[in-house]
């Protein structure tokens, strides 16, 4: 029997090896394909995948299966004919993206960047701060990263409201028809949405107006999930503060108003940047290369449609 | 019947009012004492109280009791006499020092305090971290603010390890004399005892040397505890990470080497500083005043004796 040919961006052993029937190349993204690209069934991107990546590869002759190892699948969805199965590596950056979003609320309501600046200067400058404690955290696309998020917040008295795309009652998650009725409840508003054409902008100026008075939107998604024009202004008048893991543009230039707003603290794109993600997603490709192989139903199915 | 007299530091609506049979003056630590000098019973001293403070008033004639506003108690209990009373405020402030503890070890673990300098100067500049996830914390002085602490981690994959002066075993906490055998499993020593004799210095060369290479030791009780000159050590050496919310000298002066240390985030002692501490703080007060009234047993003693 011919092995199922899988493409990876790095050897087997990196994902402890290869389920028995498949061979291996390896392809990292770069402009040459290996010479088995007439028969490749699986391909499992590089971690960043772009849309120029995805391009070069998603109509070969033999293609079935896409697998990502990140969350997001903006880069590559847009892309993909639709006979191709995609699949995220949901679940394996949950813990580093949790940590972030809770560290990023804790920093932004504890003045942690003053008083990291202060220390630059040499400066022991007090300051009393919000609390997180007591404060109202609304999670706009509540799915295993925001789960991840409200397990990491049990603890810390707060109150936690879920919106998803669709409303599932059993787990308390709203539609997102009820996003309006929620926002001006939120101290803290963040945002783990896909980006899609119905997320794309979704936190513009009506949006920003609808939070309340000093309320902090924390950006874990997408850059594009945010109107950057419309957040600078609500950063500028000093109503709104805002913790962004991701920016539009990205990377932020240097220059660039969002750098120096007042009450914003930007990370680069590091919610997921813990050495641990590298193993985490590893497990999840080796588990869906074992059910392609065995002919079992895939995990993380996220399209070509459904998305 | 003549009235319990009281002593606080602001006026009583700011604990929302006496209980029947108490009558109060203001002192808020200053230099001349109010009239009732001779018959004040409980004086509730003002949050960060000194050692002068409390030198003026703790042998006055009819003083039984003294109300503290902080968990830390090192600036009275010496210079109390053995017939006065000395109580703290054991839980207003833990929610606020738990939220830091753990937002410190998030900082730490995520390079936090890196990518805020970088925003300063307009750089993106990623940066793969250390997960929290995963992580040995170990929490030296497991009281009321540790158990606070322990709740705000429990959704974040670590394990906590606790260690008090004294051994519950019923709680999982090991004594004190448990404490060289746990520190080489941390990846994370937070201290929360309180300054008394036996803690000071705690923290020695001794202590630092069986924590193990790249473990972060986090300071949210008091300078004291910590051997400043091992830690600039072990920190310039690279070996250890810190975050202090104190230092010893505090405040940290201008130039001192703590400022500029590699791997040490330092904060200016705004553990508890949140807005809503005083009226937890209040509530503290309000309640025990309440049982003084009553001839109730009082919550939280923890003096003359027994500290």
């Amino acid at each position: 029997m011919v092995p199922t040919m899988v493409w990876l961006p790095e050897p087997p052993e990196s994902i402890g090896g290869l389920p028995d029937g498949m061979a291996a190349d390896v392809w990292a993204g770069g402009d040459s394909l290996p010479d088995s690209a007439g028969e490749v069934e699986v391909i499992v991107m590089p971690f960043r995948a772009t849309p120029a990546m995805t391009a070069k590869v998603a109509r070969l002759p033999n293609l079935k299966l896409i697998q990502l190892r990140s969350a997001g699948a903006e880069a590559v969805m847009p892309h993909v004919p639709d006979h191709v199965t995609v699949c995220n590596a949901r679940g394996a950056h949950d813990p580093a993206t949790a940590e972030w979003v809770v560290g990023a609320i804790f920093a932004q309501s504890r003045n942690l960047p003053r008083f990291i600046r202060s220390q630059k200067t040499g400066l022991w400058d007090p300051a009393v701060s919000d609390g997180v404690a007591g404060k109202h955290v609304l999670i706009v696309g509540y799915g295993s990263i925001g789960a991840a998020v409200e397990r990491r917040l049990a603890g810390w008295e707060v109150t936690v409201e879920r919106i998803a795309r669709r409303a599932r009652p059993d787990e308390d998650v709203g539609g997102i028809d009820e996003l309006y009725g929620a926002l001006p409840r939120a101290d803290v508003v963040v945002l783990l949405v896909p980006v899609t054409g119905q997320t794309q902008n979704l936190a513009d100026a009506k949006f920003l107006a609808a939070m309340k008075d000093g309320a902090l939107l924390v950006n874990a998604a997408r850059g594009p999930i945010v109107d950057t024009r419309a957040l600078l202004r609500e950063l500028n008048s000093g109503r709104l503060k805002a913790a962004l893991d991701v920016t539009d543009p990205e990377p932020l230039p240097d220059g660039h108003p969002l750098w120096r707003a007042p009450n914003a603290l930007v990370t680069p794109h590091v919610g997921g940047m813990v050495r641990a993600a590298g193993s985490r997603a590893a497990a999840v490709v080796r588990a869906q290369l074992a059910r392609y192989a065995a002919g079992e139903p895939l995990e993380n199915v996220i399209g070509p449609q459904g998305y």
